[in-house]
């Protein structure tokens, strides 16, 4: 694994596109791009890689973003380095929707298309040829990711903001074999209930709600979906907690369920990397207490 | 000073206007507005207060940026938050030149105008109007800060980057008695002679070089300046290295006047924010070693 492990990144295949690296917290923060089979369209993404893949295959942390970002905004605000660096952990950020000329969009709606795949496989058209954001996620990218960075797919662990928390939650109800820690910052926990993202989901799945609940985090667990605990932060001053967001509703499924929940209420925090950046550190250490050796 | 001290800014005067402010770290993280005298424009700044500004005043730490950038590129990328609330230090973030309509510029110029005034007073028209970055910094910022702020005005450090760490090293060098410490990451040591510097000294101060030596390091140490010390971080993957920060000339000067200079010469790290925030902390924890009560 040693020429996986160059700095330089020199075992980088020709299939995947070097778009930028920096050395960042002795580690190398990277964005590169490849043509995904999934989606029918380039994308980019950010991996950092921490230094002890010089030496080990590490665990990954999977971060997906809210609604309206890229791989970037965590990336530049999100203040993960330090301590992915510090515990040796990859972190891995997908962009969160397809993205191209050719790839169908409502560019006045921040709530649909281009920056809001939700993390689900669409099943209308047209959306369906390229809003296959679940496939992307839990199937394609991890390939990429496994054959050219020197990373342990056995350990792995997933979070995300908003959106992106939703997408945390739901994809490992769905996979609870696969990842061995999730956690989430201010997710979206019922979105086929939530004014936000219910007209997404009409277009992305259809009228028929029953195709929705498989990308619901508090409905997949009362269809019997169980993950072991998940770790929740959630800013009090967060405008859209009361429409968008309403973590009690996982609350009491989880205690129905049994599921293990800590849910944080950070009382003046917004919904911004303002307060992201605040609680990344526990939530990096929370995930490598389940992926350390 | 309790009314100074509310999370919610209430004390703030009518004279700034409030862009954005923000819970971070436990502290505040805002975005504010003023109509400045020293530039005739109205100018943004950012300001972290740590959570202890509610309960006395707190030490100031400047951070001012380089070439392109404006306040608000450290405050999202910087990562200084977490050790100045820990710490308990402000951190103020001046913008980079005067902005507006009204203001000359070279739109096609990145090293000359809007984000490029090099925290000097121009004497120059039509530059000499609104560019006079060094005034507004050491003296008009200043009094707004004291003002608006639980601020204790008697501890105050400065650092910065590239052309930022050039305001830092030459405005301590010529108000030791006010700053307690300087810190620098790959600064312009010596603008006056370095190819993307020079033309913006021209137009700004004429011709007549004499004029420029008070903006310049390597001559205000020259000329008999004097600080106690500094530390100094450079990226030796930095591409701007060679023609345009040359640290080893304030190294050599330092060392002819007698001034403590730990100049860090980091391997791999390049010039941006991936390299700034590896070794924010590094500062942070410098700076506080001179401001500490």
């Amino acid at each position: 694994m040693l020429e996986k492990a160059s700095v330089q990144l020199s075992y980088i295949k020709m299939d995947i596109g070097i778009i930028s690296t920096a050395k960042s917290f002795d580690g190398v923060q990277g964005v590169y791009s490849h043509t995904a089979q999934s989606t029918h369209c380039d994308m980019t993404f950010a991996v950092f890689m921490p230094p002890q893949h010089k030496e080990c295959a590490v665990p990954v942390l999977w971060y997906l973003s809210g609604l309206t970002c890229s791989h970037s905004n965590v990336m530049d605000k999100g203040e993960y380095r330090r301590l992915a660096s510090e515990l040796g952990i990859a972190i891995v950020c997908p962009d969160t929707s397809p993205r191209g000329n050719h790839v169908p969009d409502e560019a006045d709606n921040w709530q649909f298309g281009s920056g809001a795949g939700f993390y689900l496989d669409a099943t209308e058209a047209p959306f369906n040829k390229n809003y296959q954001m679940y496939s992307y996620v839990v199937d394609e990218l991890p390939k990429v990711i496994e054959e050219h960075f020197n990373v342990d797919m056995d350990r792995q662990g997933i979070m995300g903001h908003s959106m992106g928390g939703h997408g945390a939650l739901t994809i490992a109800l769905k996979n609870d074999r696969r990842y061995k820690s999730c956690s989430a910052f201010s997710p979206i926990v019922a979105p086929s209930d939530a004014e936000w993202s219910k007209s997404a989901f009409v277009k992305y799945l259809g009228e028929d709600k029953v195709h929705w609940a498989q990308y619901d985090a508090v409905k997949l667990i009362a269809d019997g979906h169980r993950f072991d605990s998940f770790l929740v932060d959630q800013g009090v001053a967060d405008s859209f907690l009361d429409d968008g967001l309403r973590p009690w509703l996982l609350q009491a499924e989880c205690e129905k369920a049994g599921i293990s929940l800590e849910l944080r209420m950070q009382d003046g925090y917004d919904h911004s990397y303002n307060f992201i950046s605040t609680f990344m550190g526990d939530h990096i250490k929370w995930h490598h207490s389940f992926l350390a050796d």
